[in-house]
């Protein structure tokens, strides 16, 4: 395989016109044309760039998208929401209408079998790979939040009774899964950006470790999950006795209104949950929140109020609130994660990347939730990369 | 010396009759009686504990203090302002008044020579020693934050320089390092726990480790600097850029009335500033104001404003506020030094220990200020001291 | 009728032991003691007292309760729990018991007939009256929230097909009803200190005007909502358009846990949104949360965010949080609704009195909610009070 | 006097190119054209508009300005800051450019006598009104904030005395009292948009007297103070004790970097306070601050802690945190101030009008600070004024 510093690498968003993937790709030429700077990506932070990560300007765009629309119109959209400076939709719009060309109709749930729609995803993975001359293809899944996967279906278990399932007509994946399904044969790394089941099903994490494939997830952590984790640690550190902690979340964007169900919140609530138990060693009570407020656009209000004990009893509390726009801390990560697993690819990876659970909020292969931790670990990593060199 | 986990160490506040030194000794009499448990005591954490340390019930307390009255009295008032359980107060009267019998009167700047005063006070740790057949005395300084030590008056430059001055009827000390001095040359280690000058003028950290001994500071951080060394590194690991910090910190109690004065809220806001330049690597814009809030009695709020940039420019903020009681979140960080340095000075240690910069604004020896990192190198450090054994 | 500044009157609690009535028997004696003063009054105002308000020295407490226990040891869990003085639940320990004597077995649902239970709780308050010589005695609903009464049973639609419906051994009553039923079978006026429906079913309206007594209601506003009734005009009186109003509160106590029941919070998350509403003249979006948080006791926390437009579109917010005591919020205005209600029945009025409406989230009689012009009215209605002089 | 609702009107800025002027103009052309609607408009509210005001299409806009530039590139400068909407300023490019062609050059202190800089401000006002034909000019200060004026000169005593010290040579006008003396002296009403001194000088408040002139200040409230005084009647009328009002003001404008000038914090912090102390009737503790924190732009964002106590002493904290566009805020006001006070003339009313307190956190002729009580004498001036016809 070639140096992973001139490598070719391709995106293949999952939701190709979500606000998640607009920003990334107008981010993505912004930088290339100099208009923007490195601002959100870790990537170019120097500990982690020393692993060796694809260039920038060799990142091709293209993706599944189900819903109609332009990507240049969509860019319109974030620039009137204030997510992207209005003077770069416009600028960039002949480029973002390029990538457009490259984006495909996604599976629409109930359309003919789950094995004909994922032979043709993996068809069109493949033809991505090839037309652009791509050493490797990442596939992003940043689509709406899925509710959790049913437990345990026999035909989730093995990549076997999978297939059976799939030859038989049955339609058993999540649509996320069968992405990432579809990305494993085809040879593609996958990231779960969401919380989404995608390749956390057994039956695709073995068959992801059986074609020597990475992978990395689940649900970035952006905003209000991200501060948990670096304020648990600090009570636990200092002995102090977290004895509530509630949570609110008021999202106004896309992923708000799929949240207003509360069975697409399920999955949220799960993993936005994870992270606070394992770092303390004990069950927090308090409410996790996530409400759509869709006057606040593609912004979010977060508000969390942790109820404490210290020296003898005494009870004290902190608040804090985070007014964050949330395609705007996603994107740079998409960019990181896309370089990061590609470069576990180049180092012969397979599975899912425990180092990498620094940017999840559920991380895969890892119990590891305290953000210093996941950095130290990430870092590691990238050193590690680094004295690996260039090539597998 | 003996084994660490059943040596007699002795606490030796300056200002032992101030809001931490009363706390810190309702707490230990607590715990001792079983009435209190360990929340928000440090060295009670298993990776801390770990290094073999004293144990609570062979710490005597005893002290200087300037001000009449008696502790008793005072752990009624902070028992009336919500620092500590009123039953408490009750219960522990009798031995609080034991408590009180060793404590001895402050140094009076201006009343005497500097020399007759450290001779005194010396004198006043070496009867306390040796009275209570303590393995080893820790004084603690918990008064009243001084003024930032002037810039290197040639007195405080050397040892020599001051044996000289003092020789001469000159008083060069600040208050703090007066009582450093006399702890050195009576081989007492030192916890600077304000932001005064204590042992960190230059001549007193050379008699230090010429005398062979361990100290600890500056100025604890029990709140508002606390939550920013954690909140900082999460910008920086994340790539995003801090563009403005602002912080409010208002203050009912002694410490508040004491920083009203401009001229002794300078050292506070100098080490408070510290931490978040040293992590972020860059200059902060943004004011950082103490306030003296009379009302809010031994409780203090804090508010901070954080704004940020992420991806393509975009401006975030997040917010948090603070409602903590200082003496509470103090007075087992006080347990937690004086156990911590008494094993320093088991283990033959001399100077400062950078290790424990995990307790204040401004560690004596480190650059460290990301309270995780901090965190770690103390775990490190207590391994360490496990692996030494009990003995030095 | 006497002079209403020398009368005697009778508070008669629904809940007797319950939070806000132990505060308010506790408020009440330490104030007669002159260890308490009128803090959170606002019969002491003297726009209000103007009126002609009965002394609190003349007062006298009774009241039916469901649960066990003591006044005088519900007075030491509130005193722990920071609501009353520690000190003050000793001093009057005796005084509460005396107090207790006077308080009788409340009405369990599904025991007997409520035609029966009507009967014994009127004998009751008969009885209360006589034995202690009084003027007037004022029943005060501060029960645990009932759901909202179902829309209009034809046994809740007049006095007469309500007592039809009794006399038929049927239960139409919610048991917040019956005690009002019985109030009004008595002489007695009524306070709904609460949302439940009390005397706000037509049957019960309508019999308090046939009986010649005033009434007052619904659901106290003690914190956010009371905050709302003066940020709302702000927001209408300069024109600027609320596009959000979030609200949660986190509530610890006993309330709070009867909150947590959806099908009780149907009742107080419909109060507290009518307010805002009828304020901006419009619907507004945006979640309105009631938690229970155990770990909070007898305090609450309160956070609301309002996302507002002002000229040329420009978005801009507002948060605020309310750390409040319900108890203490709500005690003072029992004492002041008890006087005022019994001035109202001096004056000869009937049925629900609308100045009253400066008190309550859901105020019977009234479409106002603006906190200000409430004052102005229950202002105007003290002045004139005090030109109606001391009899009716 | 022409029909009020058909007259034309001058709108004649002194700061016309600062961003509160900028703002208004855009805003006024944005309506005029269909672009924009009225939100935070006042006089656009039917209690108020019943006056009889004059037609936004017949205002026309002038003013002073001792900066350069252009208005147009002031609006795109705000817009980038997102105080105007991109699309505005550019669609207004050429109507800005022709109100700069109205603006003149300001005074500049120290170049040239008063006296004569007072004619040419003068005659400037004299020749806008000629030469559009207005009915009635209303100057308007929107300059930058100044020093509180010195105590008492006696050339600002007295109308005689202040023109024989012009008369003489000398300079004892503040800036924005030379300009208020100025169109005094040409016949125009004023409005003190800032806490500057202006007409609030005992000469200069007698000239307008003299003249036959109304004007209205001083320091229009539009977030924090606005906040504080629909807070602080609820807790005075709820009978709480405010115990501290502690208040920070994060400011990036250019009124921050003036603010950043504690000689000219001064007027602020004292028009600020000024509310708070009315209406609760007694001196309350905590600080205030006025921080100039460039990065935040045209925004603002305070927070504001209240300290109270209530029933039985115990104490609860409220907190807010307002984000907001103090120029957007401002400029509507600036409009309706216009409006009010050419009524005003219209009426034939002199001096202060205290009616106009509703707009101000300092108001010239009122000592009533609350904002309902305020909105109140408003809808009753306006009433009157409605009922007083078109002509004076």
């Amino acid at each position: 395989m070639s140096d992973s510093t001139t490598q070719r690498t391709g995106v293949w968003f999952v939701g190709a016109r979500g606000s998640v993937a607009t920003t990334t790709t107008v981010g993505l030429l912004a930088i290339r044309a100099g208009l923007a700077g490195h601002t959100g990506m870790v990537s170019e932070l120097p500990q982690v760039a020393a692993a060796g990560l694809a260039p920038l300007d060799r990142i091709v765009v293209g993706g599944h998208e189900v819903a109609d629309g332009s990507l240049a119109k969509r860019a319109e959209e974030l620039s009137a929401g204030g997510v992207i400076p209005p003077a770069l939709a416009q600028v960039l719009a002949s480029e973002l209408t390029a990538v457009d060309e490259r984006i495909r109709p996604g599976v629409v749930a109930g359309h003919g079998s789950q094995r004909s729609a994922a032979d043709r995803v993996a068809a069109d993975l493949r033809a991505f790979r090839t037309e652009h001359d791509l050493d490797s293809v990442v596939v992003v899944d940043v689509s709406s939040t899925e509710p959790p996967a049913p437990e345990g279906p026999a035909a989730l278990r093995t990549p076997e009774a999978l297939e059976a399932a799939l030859d038989a007509g049955e339609a058993p994946l999540p649509g996320s899964s069968l992405y990432a399904y579809a990305a494993f044969r085809s040879g593609c790394p996958f990231v779960a950006f969401t919380p989404s089941p995608g390749p956390r099903v057994p039956a695709l994490a073995a068959l992801a470790t059986a074609a020597g494939l990475p992978w990395a997830g689940s649900d970035a952590k952006t905003g209000e999950t991200l501060v948990k984790t670096v304020l648990a640690p600090m009570f636990a550190t200092r002995a102090l006795k977290v004895r509530s902690w509630s949570s609110v979340n008021l999202l106004g964007g896309g992923d708000g209104q799929t949240l207003a169900d509360p069975d697409n919140a399920a999955s949220k609530t799960a993993t936005k949950a994870h992270g606070l138990e394992a770092i303390l060693g004990h069950a927090v009570d308090g409410p996790l929140h996530i409400d759509f407020v869709p006057d606040l656009g593609d912004w979010k209000t977060a508000w969390d109020m942790v109820s404490f004990e210290g020296f003898l009893g005494t009870r004290m509390s902190m608040q804090f609130t985070w007014s964050g726009c949330d395609s705007s801390l996603a994107a740079p990560l998409v960019l990181d994660l896309v370089r990061l697993v590609s470069r576990a690819q180049s180092l012969g990876l397979r599975g899912p990347v425990p180092e990498l659970g620094f940017f999840f909020k559920d991380p895969a292969g890892s119990d590891v939730h305290a953000l210093s931790s996941q950095w130290e670990a990430l870092v590691a990593w990238c050193a590690r990369a680094a004295a690996a060199g260039g090539s597998a």
